[in-house]
């Protein structure tokens, strides 16, 4: 058997090595964001629970309009992922429920449903139309950036769990991001082709000014 | 002065260090594409009109209904900047020429106006609005991924150059995402909150089926 | 409302920006992978099942020693994520089963429990122990390349979702890596500090030779 | 129509998902620089203004013995590129102007010409040569970190637009670097075979000592 | 000859273009760590000492039970390599000495002899085993993440000088991590089949409670 | 003790995870390069040799002119290192020997004297300089494209290893860029302010034309 020295040995040349190692990188949301993250918590004060996050076990609540509800996990709600290069997020649709077109700027979404069918697919740059029916169990993935939505297909409330390649992949709706904020109607009746009248009138609904 | 050998030895102290070296990677584009770029061409064939694109010189043809054209220099057109995280484009806008709302899923824009007034602007995940008229020599960055559009604002022919954080920014206009293609209409309206009607109309305008 | 001829001049604007438009590369696995992944199947082959992946709906078998299984759908099994950054996998714990110390040399791990309760954890490089007990919803994030581990700690089986920050994360067991190959027993004892007793023990039960 | 609800529990959706997100990150740049760039500035204080840069409209000072100007709108000028993967700048060439042979430690360049002709070229470490002229329109892409320069090569004054791959490339020219700093004439002379008076006399003119 | 003015014009040419130049970021490792590295010291006070390590001159006391050292020049030893992608160890190994059975879950690791003979190797997630003895002079690479040992493999000291593909490559010898801290002893055998007499007594060596 | 059973799960466990797992891609040279590097050999063929170079412990022919001699082991010599973000080289300088001024486009150095003493040092792009007097067992770093040079500073030879952030880090030595090819003597002369007959005399002793 090896002599009990060998610990306090083997200590000092780990002790060196293992000066500043950054295995992980908590986020100190309080602090300023960088362009790959958030500065690390100091080690010492990082326990078992900065790795966890509980809220992806409960429902969101689906009583409103679009009958859906994301429970993000990202960076400002998990700050474990920060600097690893993943997130995750709950989705809930219930019967009739839609989470409309958006997209995430800054990662690529891969969905696993876990309850119900939805109906989910994206379009690309060059147009292609891709969607089809998920199952219980059912994987798509949908790359960086392109516009893609998800739909409940049955009678039931649908879930999902949605993963990111990025701690914080954003998210842009675009219904809201044209009739949500003060862009004006005129401008945005220009970039999209739509009609005056269906501007004001989502404009109306969403919250936008202009 | 140094003796003529010096010319042979330095030569062969190259020519182990210079096997294989990288300096660029011009993509052979008849090949197939990977995640990083194309594979290069072979260097021996490798020629000064590699890294040259002539394109941008040219206007854009805008006798369209957007008065508007896009002339990319992407690596399909200029193979040149595979590899080399960056490539181009001239944008023409004929009076009352509008790029629609659009995204690039795979890179950030930088704008150069180099003829006329263009008002441009994009709005942010958090649904923040930015824009702002740039007259000639003014630049205006807008980050990947996100919705932007731009706008002939004055009486003549705008020109811009705009460049890109990527060989293969991609292009994703929303009008034509939505309306340009097999998606079916009640699908948008779920997806968007349009109206029946005004999906209808611009599949019709815009060539899309369903 | 906009003329017909709109359609065509649109296309040909998109036309040509959209040439070799690099969305997304779903991988040609029956080519030579390269450091950034497989080359892309030719996007005209290319359908919406190639971003679905069906194979995490069913259980794994988990009529073996270690009571569990790992389905994974990596770029091997799932080529639509090649290229994206993320990939999955699904776990299936019987009671009592364990998935047994292992890293994941390419990637971060993030699991989500679907079902039952489980016991997971990992070892920093600074020698720090973070394990605990996740329920059904719980999320835990494991940082690329650190020792980790799952076991079912209720009465039922456990089923995680798990996904990963690389479309081929790699997956090494330590016992495997230890007692089943070729390396020679006197060899595995001086990187361990075990005894030579317990190599032979488990190179017969792991199929070990040497 | 969607009852005005929609508003505040769409709203309620996006605010979760919005916390944290990280669209872009315009440059604190009075706080400490990082690898990956600068700190970003709260996003509340974010304005139009900070994606934009009014600098590159005017033409450069080209009254000097190079008769040359580099407009930067790099990091330092043009915060709004902070993290984004791409910056610019303007080039003025007077009659007879050059712009010496440099390097950009920390990005690929790529110019456009808007007026007048430039001579331009790169040299690769295989020590090939690729020069050739650029007229009005013409764009060249000179691969990160290899030797490259531009001289007017017609009779009026010559301007390019030049973006590069970083939000910071650095600029190093290699005249300055070897006869406008401390080095010792002697050292500059072993690392360069150049004779000594030519060193001395160039350390005069450029300013440096040693 | 150029008149002295040139010195004044073209320092003017070169202050607007090198301000915030970032060419290194030498670590201010009092600072909050970021996920890409250490904030960067002032390059007022940054000197040439900065981006040299001194510490890889002097031989490792191997007086120790395992008969090894490291030295390492981390970026916490050695705050310039911040942000660069690389940095370097010095691994002294006695007659008889081991480096364990370990990985870094950061970085690939290069390894020169500079001097006696060692037997090194790894194992790849596939259960391949690669190992050969080197002798002064060889290099052998491991790749990222994977378990790999170095043993002296003859009558006289070793010395190797090691580098890696990142400032902060990580080490996590596994001996210390399945025994040097407080992982239960159950939960040790669960995860890696050993018997409980072997993980008890190695917990006592190598000071793990539980 | 487990039943040999476990074996057969195990590796069935394992069978599906491991297929194309990518922990390391040994070069294909004979392939075409891509940005991210060679494709990789069939793992099927794969063998620690390729792990392994032997060209580091030969001395290299100092008998040239400068005195000095580079023996790289880039991805060309050694395709082990493909994809995984290293590679090294030695540096052998007899008592007078020379390192010209150079650039590695492509990467940052460590270097590691074994062997004597060296002077050592870059400028940045601030032209800023930093060099010193390197003892055996010192380590010095060059951050990524800044000019540097490396002379013998001792009466006996000089031995180095030198690794790199990169498996293809390109060198560019400066003289011979500016004289050793067929880049015309005017347009040198114009881009380096350097007087005619130096150039005419580099270029004859240097191997150039034009």
């Amino acid at each position: 058997m090896l002599p009990p020295v060998f610990l306090f040995l083997l200590l000092t040349l780990l002790s060196a090595a293992d000066a500043s190692v950054q295995d992980f990188c908590v986020g100190d949301i309080s602090a300023s964001d960088t362009p790959a993250g958030y500065p690390c918590k100091d080690v010492s004060h990082v326990t078992t629970n900065d790795f966890v996050f509980k809220g992806l076990g409960k429902a969101g609540n689906t009583s409103n309009i679009i009958k859906a509800a994301v429970t993000p996990a990202f960076v400002g709600q998990f700050p474990g992922v920060n600097g690893l290069g993943i997130s995750a997020a709950r989705l809930d649709l219930a019967p009739g429920g839609v989470v409309p077109l958006h997209t995430h700027p800054g990662g690529s979404e891969l969905l696993v449903v876990t309850q119900g069918t939805i109906l989910a697919g994206f379009i690309s740059s060059a147009n292609g139309v891709y969607y089809t029916t998920l199952h219980k169990g059912d994987t798509m993935v949908f790359p960086q950036g392109l516009l893609h939505f998800q739909i409940n297909a049955g009678g039931v409330t649908a879930v999902a769990i949605v993963t990111f390649s990025s701690p914080n992949p954003g998210l842009q709706i675009t219904a809201f991001a044209l009739f949500g904020n003060s862009l004006p109607s005129a401008l945005v009746e220009m970039v999209t082709f739509l009609d005056d009248a269906q501007v004001k009138k989502l404009k109306k609904v969403l919250g936008g000014s202009g």
